[in-house]
């Protein structure tokens, strides 16, 4: 399998993807494109008709959409274990992330994932509900799965909300004390750690995802 | 079960849920909600945490978004035969629905779903593209699956595109031939003319779906 991806530092649609791999120690030929470049689009639109990160190739299947290649993964590799095995935490999980695929639109335009910044934004009242509705969430989950993942097992709704810890760190966002739990065992888990080591290795500037003015 | 709906002329996320109960012949019993009134939040905040329709409610399990409630509604009810059964075209399917439940956001906003007006509408750059990629998706199903659903049989990526169908009539959008062949399969279907007919009994006016002048 190869999985394309942008630049690390910037991609959070990137990561939801890669990050099944590295959680379930799969193996994945990894090529990363630095975004927005004209070998970024040549190299997608061989390959897929939307031209955008993350991309998989397995063999004759190609799948260029987060979630959907989260499902195939889950599906094809992982006998299913990466959803909740109970029907109703199965559908409270697609619902979380489903509600973090199509949405939250405020919080992903005014704090682009930016893994090496650290920086301070004026909020609209969009963002800061954005905020408080994933503060609500992961609090809620907490306390149904004290010191766990959402839904204990680690599952495809941590991959859908690993951006969202780190977008909060970038910009000093102030959660309660579960959802800063929660956020912390993100942080610090093996995969995201390894992730944040192979962004650090990048320079590339992207304009588009630079926002806020910087802190100490 | 009991699935809350909002109005029938307006509501594209509801219908891409209440269609696979009618396509289907499943039972359910469906709660209509005038949108954005204080009833509609009332009734829903009581429910979910995000106050949104479509939500099925199925004995103690709530899902609040329509990807994650065409998930689950396959998965418990039907055998998953609403994906394609070839992991290849199943990895597709789940490709071409997810990309329709995270963007084309300039079609989405743009061309409202208002099942019984015809309108013309001037349109952006990026409608347009997103009317392109969606006319060349259709087209290329076509090509595979001639005379069918987008998958052959009728599956989820339908679901997610029967609102693209009635919209595209709304605002008289050309298509090329295969791509219209594929609008016309849906709006005749039966699940289709019943969601129209229910439409057909409301007079209610949601001025934020309200958009263009209207033509004969």
């Amino acid at each position: 399998m190869k999985l394309y991806i942008g630049n690390q530092n910037y991609s959070s649609w990137s990561l939801r993807a890669w990050v099944i791999f590295a959680q379930n120690n799969l193996d994945v030929e990894v090529e990363k494109l630095t975004l927005f470049t004209p070998e970024f689009y040549q190299t997608l639109s061989e390959i897929t008709p939307t031209a955008k990160v993350p991309t998989l190739v397995d063999s004759n299947v190609t799948t260029w959409d987060s979630l959907a290649i989260l499902e195939y993964v889950n599906e094809q590799y992982l006998d299913g274990r990466c959803w909740p095995e109970s029907p109703s935490e199965r559908a409270k999980a697609r619902a979380l992330a489903s509600e973090m695929h199509s949405g939250f639109m405020a919080l992903r335009n005014e704090l682009p994932m930016n893994c090496r910044a650290r920086r301070h934004v004026e909020l609209s009242e969009s963002a800061l509900a954005d905020i408080q509705r994933i503060d609500a969430m992961w609090s809620e989950q907490m306390h149904l799965f004290p010191e766990q993942w959402l839904f204990g097992e680690w599952s495809i709704a941590d991959a859908m909300y690993a951006p969202v810890a780190l977008r909060f760190r970038t910009y000093g966002i102030k959660l309660s004390e579960p959802a800063q739990r929660y956020q912390e065992k993100v942080l610090s888990s093996a995969a995201i750690l390894r992730w944040l080591a192979e962004a650090s290795s990048e320079s590339d500037i992207v304009s588009e995802d630079e926002a806020g003015v910087d802190v100490d």
